[in-house]
């Protein structure tokens, strides 16, 4: 019975999440909370721990959530790290789009990763720097730091590991559209951000110029985003709550010329989102004054016209912009795309691993987060393995107790199953046996497995770009990154259906805790698990609770709810710096 | 007797501000200090006025100290007022070199032009641009907006104006020395001193990549002030707070590499303060490890190395650097150098005014803060026309009673005649009339007169170009402005010696109120009026609380507290943003 009652909790243990939700955030703290105080930076004095031959190398390149979500449990005490990212920082990019308008500043969601490592008694090396090219068939990576070229000594070199872990993220997606690189303003990166914001201020001080007519002064003051996602939506809020509640009362000669425009390709704006959250969000903005351009796709963008395509008539219309923010989705950055030329990739679109996080094609190699995804096995694949495994008395019939000993296993080595019971409304497995015991036999053959098993794989789906998965497998990595001496003589994973024995390690499980969609005016909308939606104001404070607890440290903590309560009092800045 | 008891009083009463500095600048709140609330932003609906052709159009150009000041108290019903500036914020200048460590943030110095000028009802224009040139002959300013080119409509637009108010600043002096603009950094703007904080991190990140010499990484990490003068010196005092409280421990690999070097073209730092104060920072400097390089002149600057030549031996020496920052003084404007050519004023260093602040050489042109510099009237100049004016019976001799009538103008004609008679240890100006009675006589005649004033001259000097001098013109010719009208009928001035009748306004007279050098470790020296000097710690709590009272605003007195205590809490930010 452990069996059932394990897969019982499984499935109906999820709703009660959701009531814990805003507790659980609040009082963990977050996933790299640590406390910093002036005592703490009083210990000092780590030395570079000079490369000892039975340490493994590994190497980390990136220090975005999935990155960082690696280090910071990792254990440093059987590993020599080395961390290689652009930045000397993390970003909590959820927040971007409030550090766009000013409702938080650039420096209060950024953590530097020397501040986060240092915590590991100078264990970790970070280097500023790029990674330029993977060599997966010689274990080296040839990295370029960005730092002015002035400045004395070489900006290459070379790093060799043992085991590596990609952690690069993403890059914007331009869909190969004219001008996009050009004309458009991104919100990846904090220094995207910052630029939106110094743009919003130019197009606002460009309007009120003397010597322009009305139609150039409307003009510059029409905001356009393209991508109705969740970051194109949450910045067309913040803008809109900018524009309304501070620029308007400065700059009182233009207010009735602004305009903030979203367009979408698709049906709906938030279109991941439940369908009353995507409605909620229509009405919410059309209230505003927002225009929602549904169904339309931009071809070209040029310095004063967008072009774009009404996909039902087909028809190409331009309109006039003084900002466009292209919010669309992700691409492949050239260093991965580089490595799936190596290693066989060079046809897929994104970088694909196992469910161990382990890159398909090559040893040793890991990749998480926006830079790769996880091609999850179909159960139809190994379905003939699975009965072959199953049939201990090699009947060529299964039993319901020879199924009952390889069922924890599947459930673990095929998440679908558990979400298909779900979404056929299944209380639990016997469900699933009934079905296999249709015929009234003592078991089922071979066929009879197929049947009950064939509509499984239709649940597969895979993970969203989100921060929430690069830091579930961050954690997940670094845990088996811990267990690895310990689990190569007890294994704990599910057993291997096509080899013999079993996976050294569980293969990552997602988790989905909820998203949020903040839409401005002290509105939001939140998607919560078991299928529960929150919207409106109530659901705006507990976006509130939820970020601040999530914060990276108490520094950024106390900065982000500093920077919310000037702006409650004060308002946002408007000084273009 | 009223004359000498006002003459005591303007002597004796100094002293008595020392004590009284921190209450007085605190309770007073700053220059521009207002409140400003949600409630306050609830009002709005302010529109441009039209172009009335009885008000007086005014032109201001700049909103740095001197700008902000006089429009702070323009009295807007009876002039129709137009600002120009490339930046939209006012910028709190001393606590820029706080801002290049992060001690305090960029954004919580700055306060949107906007912000202090909606207040006056919507009568004053704003337009961020940089003057281009000014037609001192046709009263016309050429202005070009610095904005994003892709916006619509032009850039350049032309103003014509009644009064001219130029406040453009200074901008950095090279003394043309090769190399000082493409690789220095400056501290005059809030981009300036953001480019530094980054320039720092860049230098350690830099430092510590793998794959260079030690003696690379030292370089790297020599950080080089050119300037001994308080920015400087403040500069080197935060510097070396940020790398010893901060950047150490999470540098720990080269922490033992890291260097500062000022080099100070005079014999001392800190050359224009009191001898106590000076020594003091060199000692504090040399116990903290800072390099004073005394007598020392820079004479060109490479990407790697700086050359000097050794005043005193003539020797060229150079060492490397992997920043420098150079804070030596100021220079002329090129819009500014331009008006001086057109109106006879090209021989000349800075663009003169007079004492009422009038650019000389053209009508209703006024100059104030760092561009501009006041041309004082010597008494030597005009002492006949005194004499004459005084010697009411023209009797050749100027008796007591007759010099009574005139001194209280004389006094605010010439205001370095109370400081002579300060310079001379003379309680009053009967000290004065005793050196006049000297040949036991009834009076003095006018030889006996210019021999008794032909030292007074000595006493003048010009004014340092400092925040407080700016601000306090500003507030000057505001309060001129205000009064036009009224003192066009009733001149409130001293008496036209020169000419016939009074001059409109009183000249205007600078009352220094002290000044701060931090010089790091939570150590400050100050000068305060009455020759008081101040040193240490307490001076450091002195400077908090002035320079928070001082702040501009309510949100950024909060904001650079928060700041302060931030750092005290958590160090400063290294995140390279």
């Amino acid at each position: 019975m452990k069996v059932f009652s394990y897969f019982k909790r499984a499935i109906h243990g999820r709703p009660a999440y959701s009531g814990l939700l805003a507790i659980f955030t609040l009082s963990s703290g977050g996933f790299v909370a640590y406390s910093e105080s002036q005592s703490d930076r009083g210990r000092q004095s780590v030395e570079l721990n000079e490369t000892e031959p039975k340490k493994k190398r590994v190497v980390v390149l990136g220090t975005g959530w999935a990155g960082t979500s690696f280090l910071k449990d990792l254990d440093v005490s059987s590993y020599d790290v080395q961390v290689v990212s652009p930045c000397n920082y993390f970003a909590f990019t959820p927040l971007l789009p409030s550090v766009t308008c000013g409702t938080v500043e650039a420096r209060s969601i950024v953590e530097p990763v020397r501040n986060i490592i240092k915590k590991r008694n100078g264990e970790i090396q970070f280097w500023e720097a790029d990674c330029l090219k993977i060599d997966a068939a010689n274990k080296k990576v040839l990295c370029r730091s960005n730092l002015d070229e002035k400045l004395a000594g070489t900006n290459e070199f070379l790093l060799e590991y043992d085991y590596l872990i990609i952690a690069v993220g993403a890059q914007v997606n331009t869909f190969n559209t004219s001008g996009v690189l050009e004309h458009c303003h991104f919100l990846k990166e904090v220094e995207d951000a910052q630029k939106i914001r110094k743009g919003i201020i130019d197009c606002f001080e460009k309007a009120v110029l003397p010597g322009l007519s009305e139609e150039e002064r409307r003009t510059n003051l029409h905001f356009v985003i393209v991508g109705g996602g969740p970051t194109g939506v949450e910045f067309a809020a913040e803008l809109h709550d900018f524009l309304n509640e501070d620029l308007v009362k400065l700059y009182p000669t233009v207010k009735d010329l602004v305009k903030i425009s979203l367009i979408q390709s698709g049906d709906h704006i938030l279109n991941t989102f439940d369908e009353r959250i995507s409605s909620f969000a229509e009405q919410k903005f059309q209230r505003d004054g927002i225009d929602i351009l549904i169904g339309c796709r931009v071809v070209s963008i040029s310095d004063k016209l967008i072009n774009m395509k009404i996909k039902s008539t087909g028809e190409v219309s331009s309109i006039p912009h003084g900002m466009v923010v292209w919010s669309t989705g992700i691409g492949t950055r050239p260093v991965v795309r580089d490595l799936m030329e190596q290693i066989g990739q060079g046809h897929r679109r994104v970088l694909a691993t196992d469910e161990w996080l382990r890159v398909k094609g090559c040893d040793d190699v890991y990749a998480l987060g926006d830079c790769a995804t996880i091609d999850q096995r179909k159960i139809m694949e190994d379905i003939l393995n699975i009965f072959k495994a199953a049939d201990i008395d090699n009947s060529g019939t299964l039993t319901i107790e020879e199924f009952k000993n390889v069922i924890e296993d599947i459930l673990i080595r095929y998440p679908q199953v558990e979400h298909y019971l779900k979404s056929q409304h299944l209380s639990d497995v016997t469900d699933l046996l009934k079905a296999l015991k249709g015929n009234d036999r003592d078991g089922v053959d071979i066929e009879g497995f197929k049947a009950a098993l064939c509509h499984v794989d239709s649940q597969l789906k895979s993970f969203p770009a989100t921060a929430q998965v690069a830091a579930q497998q961050g954690a997940y990595l670094s845990r088996c990154f811990n267990r690895r001496k310990q689990c190569a003589s007890n294994p704990e994973g599910p057993l291997h259906f096509r080899g013999s024995g079993r996976h050294q390690f569980r293969p990552f499980r997602y988790k989905h805790l909820g998203q949020f969609a903040p839409l401005g005016g002290e509105q939001a909308a939140a998607e919560l698990p078991g299928d529960w939606v929150s919207l409106g104001h109530s659901t705006q404070w507990l976006w509130y609770s939820v970020y601040a607890s999530k914060q990276v440290s108490w520094r950024t903590r106390m900065l982000v709810v500093s920077d919310w309560t000037r702006r409650f009092i004060f308002g946002r800045d408007s000084s273009r710096i």
